[in-house]
């Protein structure tokens, strides 16, 4: 009944509609389209009540609850109902939420978003700071037909779709991939993708694909620290806020359309799709790994996800794994 | 005190030694003394008890317990104490049982065994005949510091060790490994792995490595279907049993030895034992993967475990998963 009394609402404004007209309509007591009224205020849309006119929606909350992103959705695999959107307030990590569904066979495409992550985490384990309302904290589950060899081009797929769809909404940011799947304005990371899989050696069971954005954060709303190697598209944009709900729309679509594609052509349009975007190729840089710290140039990124990184001798060392500093190259 | 006294008991074997004897020697009551003769008598050991003369052990079951494989470990990583070992009579799946201990943060190195698993399972799901002290049923936890990209040298690994033990101790039988980690003897199938994993795009949090070998089954003890593919070491062994506890040391020592190279040497040693015992390279197959069927001649192991493939036009294809048949060479 409340996602119908909203579509209801939603359809009327800025007009009112009666409750007697809405009860009617859906063939409803009058107590239960109260009820829903209180329901969806208290999930903070604004909703004024006039005893002569009826209800009217006059503010849609910044949430990012299905029925306020589904309806610009033109996916294929992803979130393709409401169902497959799982909201909440607040989680400890969408992730973990997410294994945790895919574990009791939650179908592809399934989606977590949450408002909060008090638990967040990025790469290796590390603290990834989410709060309320300020970020776009979302998990994708995916059930590719593959070996788990092929997931880092899953982490491609996900660093270009993020860096489309700001394209696509605040066209006049530099957003560039550092490799693997940093997206960085101005040299400050702006999102991290988080992918975790469960497998067989040759065999995929699911990857969760977890993506970070700041979207709204203020200068406070970071630590000193982190506020010199993080940013917000806020504060980038000329302190203007972005709205989450249209962002989290084009990105879902922009993931649908890269992941179909995937699955249709290979990862070659992946690559090409993040050759396009990224500022690591062509860089001076170190990789950090398990095994060494290795310097020299970025040349290429393999059809496999790795980085070819060339050395002073001329060796060329393929990296899966790593973390990359882009090192100032003075005088080129 | 139950382990205890069974190794006092296993020091005077074929001897005697008297309750009171064990009671002082461990300062513990008599009644405790009686208990764990109790309990080790119900645990199978046939322990002979004599008013006058004490007690002495006559049988040692061949079950898989900690105390009947430690004994003959020198291991450095694997299963190094008896914590580590968890044996069970009865299981679901050796893999699933391991994983939920993985999950609650159990060391590298701990394994699962037991002597039957009634949800076994083989690769992609598949069921795997476990009837208890068939075989052996043995799940392995490791946490190597390398990303997911490397899991199938671990396969090739666990099926080296088999091939090896097995060398050891029954040399005049001839076991060859199919692409990637099948062991066979006179083309039917003597033992399965099945690794799992859980892992970041670019860091493994676990392996589990499944190992599962017919031992004594007889004719019987397969369905028809499964005699016609499968076999075990008791029907190639000219019909004698063999001792799972002495398979079961030997197994965990060169998974040992295997595994504390690659980690210091790289997979240099691993590929070079996987293809000594192989019975892939050379011959004509079909590989068969999500995306086709290939036919062609099985060239060679890449380093990261890919099978080289040529077709008949020349080209050649790394396969990283597959279902790989033999193809019979009729006159080369």
């Amino acid at each position: 009944v409340r996602h119908k009394i909203l579509e209801l609402l939603r359809e009327k404004k800025p007009s009112y509609i009666s409750g007697e007209e809405m009860a009617a309509f859906l063939a409803v007591s009058r107590t239960s389209v109260w009820k829903s009224i209180q329901a969806l205020q208290s999930d903070g849309y604004v909703i004024e009540g006039s005893p002569r006119l009826g209800y009217r929606l006059l503010i849609i909350p910044d949430h990012l609850y299905p029925a306020e992103i589904t309806g610009n959705l033109h996916t294929k695999r992803i979130a393709v109902n409401r169902e497959m959107i799982h909201h909440y307030h607040q989680v400890e990590s969408t992730n973990t939420t997410l294994k945790n569904l895919a574990d009791k066979d939650a179908p592809e495409g399934t989606i977590v978003v949450a408002e909060e992550q008090i638990g967040g985490r990025g790469r290796q384990g590390r603290f990834w700071l989410s709060p309320p309302e300020k970020g776009i904290w979302l998990s994708l589950l995916l059930r590719p037909p593959l070996p788990p060899q092929d997931t880092p081009v899953f982490t491609l797929l996900a660093a270009a779709a993020v860096a489309k769809s700001l394209k696509i909404i605040l066209p006049e940011l530099a957003v560039g991939i550092k490799w693997p799947n940093d997206l960085l304005i101005n040299r400050r990371k702006v999102c991290g993708i988080l992918t975790e899989l469960k497998a067989e050696a040759e065999f995929l069971h699911y990857l969760v694909i977890g993506i970070g954005i700041n979207v709204n954060f203020r200068e406070k709303d970071f630590t000193p620290e982190l506020r010199k190697i993080a940013t917000s598209l806020y504060l980038e944009n000329g302190r203007k806020n972005v709205s989450r709900q249209r962002l989290t729309s084009v990105l879902l679509n922009e993931l649908d359309k890269s992941y179909t594609e995937l699955l249709s052509d290979g990862p070659r349009s992946i690559i090409g799709q993040w050759k396009k975007d990224n500022i690591t190729l062509g860089k001076r840089v170190v990789v950090k790994n398990v095994r060494e710290a290795f310097e020299g140039k970025a040349v290429d990124l393999n059809e496999d996800g790795s980085l070819i990184v060339e050395g002073k001798n001329g060796i060329r060392k393929h990296f899966h794994a790593g973390e990359v500093t882009l090192v100032p190259m003075n005088g080129g």
